[in-house]
């Protein structure tokens, strides 16, 4: 068997003003220490060199990416209307960074990279300019041709990876929204890229309870007995390796993490506090459900401290990791 | 300033059949090694001879357990009406483990001991005889005078210290039940709890939201603005020191942990999430607005594995560390 071409990753900076170009311009600085393989930045020069002082290398085609990322950073330029001032946000910018997303997600799409990181975005700016996603994981899921209700978002660190089952609703909401077909259809999300994204043939999908103790038996609410076991059933007939509905505060110790490759969890905080509990800098969220890969830093813009030399690049870091490691379980599959 | 007189603890032994007299025993087993100080046990004796070897020393008087506690284990006898099988409880045992409860809680009130570590019971058979509490928490706090709406229940380990406002509600009555006077009573009870079974003179209390976000600005629910900010408020016009309302994602990791003494949570997982995901094998559960201290570990009488010689002793040997330091606490200040 031929050896694997190596396509490089595509980092798209986010917002110009916020910490994204800062983080991205240290990973390459700490790209040995780091462990990180050839990556194309993709955004405005002047966003880097008002924050970094080290080597741009200017490139035309991903191809170039590979030579030119022991020279300096290798950048596509994204020019935006005007050059940025760390922390303070403009329209112009909010532009470049959609802008820079689109070209990231395209590259992918068309197989002249292996994977996107996206730089952390501003959704106020992005809202200001037409933008009508909640986010940049719907964006890319639209610009991929897939539903948004198709995909799911993961956080992923070392010993722990979780997924909630809705995302960025008011607590008084989230028992509502929730439905054993919404369950099942995140499961099989998660499953399905565990197998591609991850290398795992027969993934451990861990569900959590939705009450406290997973409703004792009915006790302490019936959702579990309503909505979340009948999910369950459906997937084990289905084959998946699936159990539950686990009490979530007895799911996250060291030994319960070992007995599961996911947890999938049915709000925000269920799954994100132990996530962030346990692996606040090298947590990663990544996008299952796409036609590629995507991952991202679990931080955001951080304008208060842009342009000061303070963001800490291990986040990013291990999303550009995270990334190459995707890549190549999906190359080696496809 | 003479020495104090250094009390005994009181462990009452909980359920006969279920784990509490295999980790007491075990205790004694590695009292060097947990760096106990002297415990009398309360409960049948047959129930630690079903499942342990080793020497037990019944005495009468707690002034006893001291030089008793360096031959065998001390024990008070609280015979039930008939001997438990380990893993089949019976409601001769719940009666036992009910009065070993009353005496121990009774010898604390008496200051005949310096604490009361309570042993895992069995709801079920407590109320197939007629108990009406929640819990053994809200029976101390009758016993000692106490409306269970005063006290708070503390999940503690050695790096984080989490109390719910809520406890054990379906995840539907959680908003319903939340008001910003009861935030301020259990925030008033946890802070005054810190100061005297804690010893820290000016603790930090550190609130969450109760939305994603907490609630980003209102976008994700308004509960952060009507009920919890104006609860901050108030006990700091009072002079206490709260931050909050915390992200709860983010109010956990290590960095986070230190900037407070102990995080007031709105619900139970959100507090025990966390806990638990951190501290699973060292986690103690205590209840603050007590007169006496009363401590347990934060786990239950598992039937399925009492008498095979396979529970874990660290929970209780937390349990009964923690009543140790807080009883000295105590006596320093009282």
């Amino acid at each position: 068997m031929a050896a694997l071409p190596v396509l490089p990753l595509a980092v798209s900076l986010g917002d110009p003003a916020g910490i994204g170009p800062e983080v991205v311009a240290k990973c390459w600085d700490n790209r040995s220490a780091f462990g990180l393989p050839p990556f194309v930045a993709i955004g405005d020069p002047r966003s880097i060199t008002a924050v970094w002082d080290g080597p741009l290398e200017i490139i035309e085609d991903p191809r170039q990416a590979d030579s030119a990322f022991d020279v300096g950073l290798p950048l596509f330029q994204m020019t935006a209307a005007q050059a940025d001032v760390p922390g303070q946000p403009t329209v112009a910018g909010a532009h470049c960074s959609l802008d820079a997303l689109e070209l990231a997600v395209g590259l992918a799409r068309s197989g002249s990279v292996s994977a996107v990181i996206t730089g952390p975005v501003s959704k106020e700016q992005l809202y200001s300019i037409g933008f009508t996603h909640p986010g940049q994981t719907e964006f890319v899921a639209e610009r991929c041709g897939i539903s948004s209700s198709n995909v799911a978002m993961m956080l992923a660190g070392p010993t722990l990876r979780t997924v909630p089952v809705t995302t960025h609703l008011p607590f008084t909401q989230v028992a509502e929204q929730l439905s054993t077909s919404l369950i099942e259809s995140r499961a099989r999300t998660v499953l399905r890229g565990l197998q591609r994204n991850f290398g795992i043939a027969e993934p451990r999908l861990a569900i959590s309870g939705l009450n406290p103790h997973a409703g004792e038996g009915g006790m302490l609410g019936r959702e579990e007995i309503e909505l979340i076991e009948p999910a369950i059933a459906a997937l084990r007939a289905e084959g998946w390796r699936v159990s539950g509905p686990h009490p979530a505060d007895t799911m996250f110790h060291e030994a319960a993490r070992a007995s599961y490759d996911a947890a999938l969890c049915m709000y925000h905080d269920q799954a994100l506090i132990p996530l962030k509990a346990l692996h606040f800098y090298d947590g990663v969220n990544t996008t299952l459900g796409l036609p590629i890969i995507r991952t991202a830093p679990d931080h955001g813009t951080a304008f208060d401290i842009a342009g000061q030399d303070r963001a800490d690049p291990r986040p990013m870091a291990a999303a550009i990791r995270m990334a190459a490691e995707c890549g190549a379980f999906r190359a080696q599959t496809a």
